[in-house]
């Protein structure tokens, strides 16, 4: 897509072009020989109260306010740990603001340390010598994943915690296959966590990991050798039983065409329409996919949606495990760790993609290609009915437009996904997948249940870990003015006139008033949250036009309530928060969730106790789940998938998806596969397995 | 298909010439001019001590043991309420058991009476007449959807409720189009429900419907004539807007073929093996589809999976709602209500369908094709993992074999499959549709919250219900002798050597001993259960080979422990029941639901507290929904989706899907849509919609 002038949109992603001009003018603002580390480049979305008329405006086509371009950027001066923010006002070219934060802030993870890192402290003489200790076999590879240092409020003579550190894993490449640059390392974990100095890039101390069930914390003199173990890979090459052969092809074609449209509301900024569905999508290093002023049928419902934060604790109490939990939006970002996805790999169908740009640690634009794909899929059924009496049946498939991106997070991978169907939902689909973090384990131990993982291989321990995903929804549901309210089913008592039997129940609504966090109990009392717009009323039963929440369960982080794991992850212990609106609130777990204290966040907000009376509420769904891993994870598992739906409540007249045509088979050209697939069965053979046909025929000409 | 000789096998379905020969027997015991109203001819599984021995000798392909093949019948003598049970020994033709059951025990319903029904109580005189007091508009078409009476221990001079009868709901056809015999007549409830005695086919009383928000019981004289209001029409040519015109084809084809084969195990019976999955697949009136003997790679999994019932209890306390709950196995049949499913209406891409055979009341074979349709469908990802440090992205996509059946319950639909995936997973699929039920509500109560349903069109309540499902699973993990447990995941206290951050937690897993059940609180433990064989130890780390379940929280059951709602569905209050494997008990609602009483059912089974220590559990999952209407469920509404899935843990060595070759472009063909979709926006137009555009190009030959 190609443009003679640039699009310019306040929602509009940075261009290549901004990123670069933004991060010279703060290098303008330095000494010429300053060395930066830029950590964010990302855009700084209006205020509200001058992006909401500016999309009225838009929408109904009159002339546009002006909004001020500006830019959020962190950066560190290179191999210090003075970490400054800064705005930039590129409409103006003023460097806004440009200050040095406070010393316990720490920045996000980048891939250019990461790698740094892994480089000195392989070559460390410390760990080189500590590493000999194990005697690994002749010729190893071993390798590192650096991963943020966590949180204790511990510090010692060497090392203080709110110093920026990354903890580095150790693992080992296959020994009979080094050079396979593949190789599984996950399967082979060593004992030794060295930790390195975000600023110096030193080691500055070498973590000893426990492979018992004791906590002692052992030194660097108690290694032993390393005990052998084989390997587990997942690339295809190293199946030593073979491949299936027998997963015949699948395809989606549409022959005449895709039913959705894109348009550019800005250079990187893609607008999305479909099936009464119109959304921008936006893209950013942190967030990665995120969706503005969605609508419905021309009816506004969500000014924004994205994914807040995710947290993910893990279970292991005995250091240096205790301070293992990663944030993996704000340690390091979903966009900057988001995948090229790859036509006809992480996609079926008919695929258009979206790239977007981030910076690199030199405040340089980096392009990144493909990190969204759109296409449509079928889902079955939307509805269906059939008259008893005149055999009659109507039937409507259902129809999604789903819009993936997919992070790789060192070990992790998530597929995130927005989708949108025929019948008026939204659905958040999160898949997570990759490989466990995985420890070493003493091989005596292996047939011991272990309390805080699970041996997934010899010699490998996977921890037991929570996710929490935080989903942010700012609703504009039939515009804006909401009020957030919950449904509890409540049983009636007996009485003699009204409930003689028993067995009525009914349903009792209760608006929010105040910021909060709210807990909901199914089983007590069905609780759904409705998402509410008072001013605008069915027009038969005079309801409330709202989107009510399908979450699924959470159990609330198991650190307890002074631990740092649930004082920095905010969010964890609710399945839902509502906070009033306010700028710079986009975070679940806070600006600054690497090495955080807690203190900022959603809890933190939800506090304050904020009049929810003036009807913009945010609402903050937390959902996850306690992975207790399995064997079958290893050495990749097979993606656990969570969702949650918003559904209108009394939005629409009737159901929005009567007027979607019927399926026949004239369109769908399904085909029959009887006498087919059960060919060598018409023999009557006994239990005779039939053998595989081609394509039976085909309805359509 | 077709055979010489037809193929029998202890759970083949019946074939048409058994049910003939069956119900023959029977009749053969009466004097010759006796009428019979056949209830149920179905397949008597043999017992579980003989059907083992015979799988596996199948299995293993030694000679089978000698099963007889029985049939199951109950009958009344037509036009009486004398109510038998029958079992027929088709090996040897006799009739081994002929005798009437308990006058308080009553059959399901069926077609033939429903329409009988129907016929009956329009040309009654008195429901004439009360009729004539609603003045509805000249040419007025009324309907009557017959409806199980219910239970509520109420006797009064007319009528005994242990006298089986059908309390029947009336409607109207759209006034102005009364000759259009599908005109949803939903939308036009009336406030009569006569009663009608099934035996003697005479309406017995005519009840009103309370149509205000009081619970005073009117009479026939207090009716008042029906308020004129609009229809709502589900059929696509009564779309007054118009249908969507730009939703494109979108086909699922497979060039190659399907993956999955299919053979006879039967006459009626099919086997499905694919993707190291198989299994049989039986038919039957009440249960509907049926699987028995899965295998995953030839390792035992399941013997037997069901939905055993579901229950919908009905909110509304007043008279004569307060005795509306609907069991639609028991009461009616999943299988004798089995839709035909339609080629590429139903089903999307290449579809096997299966047939199935059940009785009429004469106790005639009647066929019923195209019940379950068997296809593949693509499922997103199966999983994926990018290596960092080479941008290596392994990716697998997951598959999925659905096998589906949908059946009608008059207004009511459910969609039900059982889903197969390349990981090991299985999934039973539910989606509630169709048209929910409604009542008559005076117009000016419209904009009222009403305290037991919504208003979803003029005139039209649709009361508050919950759904209940049970799911039958009789496991044989690795084998028989299975274990059934919960695990916990239990926060450790503080302790300054172990847990000295309070991070720590672990995972307790509890067996059961004795028949119980179980509840869920996701919140307060993440509770999940386990099914294990103790005998069958994951090579590495020990662990028993599980399958573990992924279960919806559900609200139990909020009519109160006397009320007979509660009393009847005695699955209904607990998410997990656990029983001791016992002949005869498949359906957790007990045998004869129609108009039942309890006593019989899953948890009077339970409370027996039988030992489970012989391994022979059977497990009971619950689950559904309370469904509070809205405007949008109206005329027909869009599915609601449950989804309970069963995965391995421990189970395999490692992840069962790593020999799934890696998703390819040379294999799906897909195509880009880049510069199709977005052809208007190429001109840099701010805002254009971009036009939808033919197929991009495709990198298959």
């Amino acid at each position: 897509m190609t443009a003679d002038t640039p699009l310019v949109h306040p929602l509009g992603p940075l261009s290549a072009a901004e990123i670069d001009a933004a991060s010279d003018l703060v290098r303008k603002a330095w000494p010429a020989e300053t060395l930066f580390q830029f950590k964010v480049v990302t855009l700084q979305e209006p205020a509200k109260a001058a992006l909401v008329p500016y999309l009225e405006a838009e929408k109904e086509g009159k002339p546009l306010p002006d909004i001020p371009r500006r830019v959020f950027l962190a950066y560190y001066l290179r191999n210090t740990h003075k970490f400054h923010e800064a705005l930039v006002n590129l409409s103006t070219g003023v460097l806004e603001r440009n200050v040095r934060i406070a010393e316990d802030k720490h920045a996000n993870g980048d891939g250019e340390e990461i790698v740094a890192i892994e480089k000195v402290l392989l070559a460390d003489p410390g760990v080189r010598a500590a590493i000999e200790k194990l005697r690994l076999p002749a010729g190893s590879m071993v390798v590192a994943d650096p991963w943020i240092y966590g949180s204790d409020g511990v510090r010692n003579g060497l090392f203080r915690d709110d110093v920026r550190a990354m903890q580095c894993f150790l693992y080992m490449r296959d020994p009979a296959n080094p050079t396979e640059p593949d190789s599984c390392h996950y399967a082979f974990p060593l004992p030794l966590s060295p930790v390195v100095d975000c600023a110096t890039l030193e080691v500055v101390r070498i973590d000893v990991m426990p492979t018992g069930l004791d906590a002692a914390v052992k030194t660097l003199d108690e290694l032993t050798p390393w005990q052998p173990a084989p390997p587990s890979e997942y690339i295809p090459e190293c199946q030593t039983d073979g491949l299936r052969t027998d997963l015949k092809p699948l395809r989606v074609v549409q022959p005449e065409g895709a039913s959705f449209a894109v348009s550019a509301y800005s250079e990187m900024g893609r607008s999305v329409a479909w099936q009464k569905w119109a959304f921008k999508v936006g893209f950013n290093q942190r967030e990665g996919m995120v969706l503005y002023d969605v609508h419905y049928d021309g009816r506004p419902l969500f000014y924004r949606l994205s994914l807040s934060d995710m947290a993910i604790p893990y279970a292991d109490p005995r250091h240096p495990f205790h301070k293992k939990q990663a944030f993996d939006l704000g340690d390091v970002g979903a966009g900057i760790m988001a995948n090229n996805l790859q036509l006809g790999c992480d996609c079926l169908g008919a695929i258009y993609y979206m790239d977007g740009v981030v910076s690199n640690a030199e405040g340089r634009a980096q392009a990144m290609p493909n990190v969204i794909c759109v296409h449509e899929q079928d889902a079955g059924i939307a509805w269906k009915h059939t008259n008893y009496r005149t055999d009659r049946a109507v039937v409507v498939r259902q129809r999604e437009l789903v819009l993936q991106t997919i992070l790789t997070v060192s070990n992790y991978e998530y597929i995130l996904a927005w989708v949108f169907n025929l019948s008026g939902d939204i659905t958040y689909d999160v898949r997570a997948t990759g490989i466990v973090s995985s420890q070493p384990v003493d091989r005596e131990l292996e047939k011991t249940p272990h309390p805080f993982g699970t041996v997934v291989h010899p010699g490998v321990l996977a921890g037991h870990h929570q996710h929490f995903f935080s989903l942010r929804l700012d609703p504009m549901i039939a515009g804006h003015g909401n009020t957030v309210v919950y449904q509890d089913a409540v049983a009636l008592p007996r009485d003699p006139v009204l409930n003689p039997h028993g067995v009525g129940y009914t349903v009792e609504t209760t608006p929010l008033k105040t910021s909060c966090s709210l807990d909901i109990d199914t089983a007590a009392t069905g609780r759904v949250i409705h998402i509410t717009n008072p001013a605008v009323r069915h027009p038969v039963n005079g309801a409330p036009a709202a989107y009510k929440v399908h979450l699924p369960p959470m159990q609330p982080i198991l650190a307890d309530r002074d631990s740092f794991h649930r004082k920095r992850a905010e969010f964890a212990d609710h399945p839902v928060y509502v906070t009033r609106y306010a700028e710079g609130e986009l975070y679940a777990g806070g600006t600054w969730t690497n090495q955080s204290r807690g203190g900022d966040g959603v809890r933190t907000w939800a506090a304050r106790s904020d009049s929810l009376e003036e009807g913009d509420p945010v609402v903050w769904l937390q959902f996850g789940l306690n992975h207790v891993p399995r064997a079958e994870d290893f050495p990749v598992m097979p993606c656990e998938n969570l969702r949650v739906t918003l559904r209108p409540a009394n939005m629409f007249v009737r159901n929005p998806a009567l007027d979607v045509p019927p399926s026949t088979q004239a369109v769908n050209c399904s085909v029959s596969l009887n006498g087919v697939v059960d060919k060598a069965a018409a023999s009557g053979t006994n239990g005779a397995n039939g053998t595989n046909g081609t394509n039976g025929s085909s309805c359509c000409a």
